[in-house]
């Protein structure tokens, strides 16, 4: 048996989000169907985090055993070539020992949510990010997003349907900046719960158009009722990016 | 009457260029039905430049005469409204002189031609960019770029169906720049010829790749003959990113 870490870019537009679900078109079911193609085999593909309807990746990492041990590359190549014409690519393939865990041996995962701020319709970033036509402020979205740095009790961003054990999560960097009509705010955890990034850029949306003052970010976390989160962000601008591990591992 | 200066954004992919063709969707078609469906008229729409088939624009301009004198933003969200959900955004919309010409007050052009340069297939950018899977090097295409810069006999670098009366042009930038796995060829002149920018995109690609050495652009340059040419790049990759007038007409 060989183990591979794969490295994975998607638009996730057309799909039904990462997990596989029975008469949906899913990332991991169209992963498994071309992983089938070429070794014949039906494996279990582990994702290091599941994306719902319509989020995108950038750098998901997932890991899969093989029956034999071909080389990285092949792997890489074969799985593009099968993927097609669907808008996911392998961007690396890596061998890896055993105890490498895509899933539980993540040490750090980094989101992306993309805003496009400006009135005209988008072109180009359509289903691509959140289309906010109000002039929001970044740098008040900014000072909101930095107070709910380190370690808190996120129950208020949290989606009713999380099935974490915990609320308690540490968020180790969060930041909101701006490019021209361009918005992005960037976030680092070891992990995330579920609609936690979109439930935050859907509250740092209503501080950046002056709803809420800067100061009810941190009232709403405090408040750990997820009937004071503001509305959730639409999936489309949502991007998982990165995805860390122990260097020993990989 | 009243003219009107309108600054266009699309996405070429779902579009056969931008001219009127009889039983093709094209931008200038969609732009028309747009005008009607909001004035009421039946309007000529004079655009700085013509695009083909599969090509962008960030900023394509062109005028327009209304009977009524609108507000102009009236104009930009009434055929916002009407192009919807067409891939064409009317980013800026303004009252504009009759002897401002969205075609001939032109004094530059701005063209990008953008390559994604990976092994891995292309995801968000396909039908945006042209994948190249050899590796390029940037710096040999940049120097090869800049031989081209100045006035010059661009018959190599000319379309046969061109209808340019003179194939004798001003290049005033061209740079070749690189960030990672995209790279970026920018180009203005005052007017370009029919397929000028593709085929210097296709040609400083075999430069980039070594097949060409650095003094070929000079040489095919030199040879005003269009097989020396390389092989014309892919629309995909092609926009039209800006045009500029003299500060006294807009």
């Amino acid at each position: 048996m060989a183990r591979y870490k794969l490295t994975i870019e998607f638009d996730g537009t057309p799909f039904a989000g990462w997990q596989v679900q029975a008469g949906q078109l899913t990332v991991q079911s169209r992963l498994g169907a071309a992983i089938m193609a070429f070794s014949g085999q039906t494996v279990t593909i582990h994702g290091a985090g599941r994306t719902d309807t319509g989020v995108h990746a950038l750098g998901q990492v997932a890991h899969i055993d093989l029956d034999r041990d071909w080389p990285a590359e092949t792997v890489r190549q074969a799985l593009n070539f099968h993927l097609k014409p669907d808008p996911i690519a392998i961007l690396a393939a890596k061998r890896v020992d055993d105890d490498f865990n895509a899933r539980f041996s993540a040490t750090m995962r980094y989101y992306r949510y993309r805003i496009v701020n400006r009135r005209a319709p988008l072109t180009f970033d359509r289903n691509r990010a959140w289309h906010v036509t109000a002039d929001l402020d970044a740098g008040k979205m900014d000072s909101a997003a930095r107070t709910l740095l380190g370690r808190h009790d996120f129950t208020t961003f949290r989606s009713i349907h999380c099935q974490a054990k915990s609320p308690v999560k540490t968020l180790e960097a969060i930041s909101v900046t701006r490019n021209g009509e361009d918005i992005d705010i960037r976030l680092s955890a070891r992990s995330f719960m579920h609609r936690q990034v979109r439930s935050i850029a859907g509250s740092l949306k209503c501080v950046g158009e002056g709803r809420w003052p800067v100061s009810a970010m941190a009232e709403i976390l405090a408040a750990r009722d997820r009937s004071a989160c503001g509305p959730v962000a639409p999936a489309s601008g949502l991007y998982l990016t990165q995805v860390d591990y122990p260097l020993i591992l990989c």
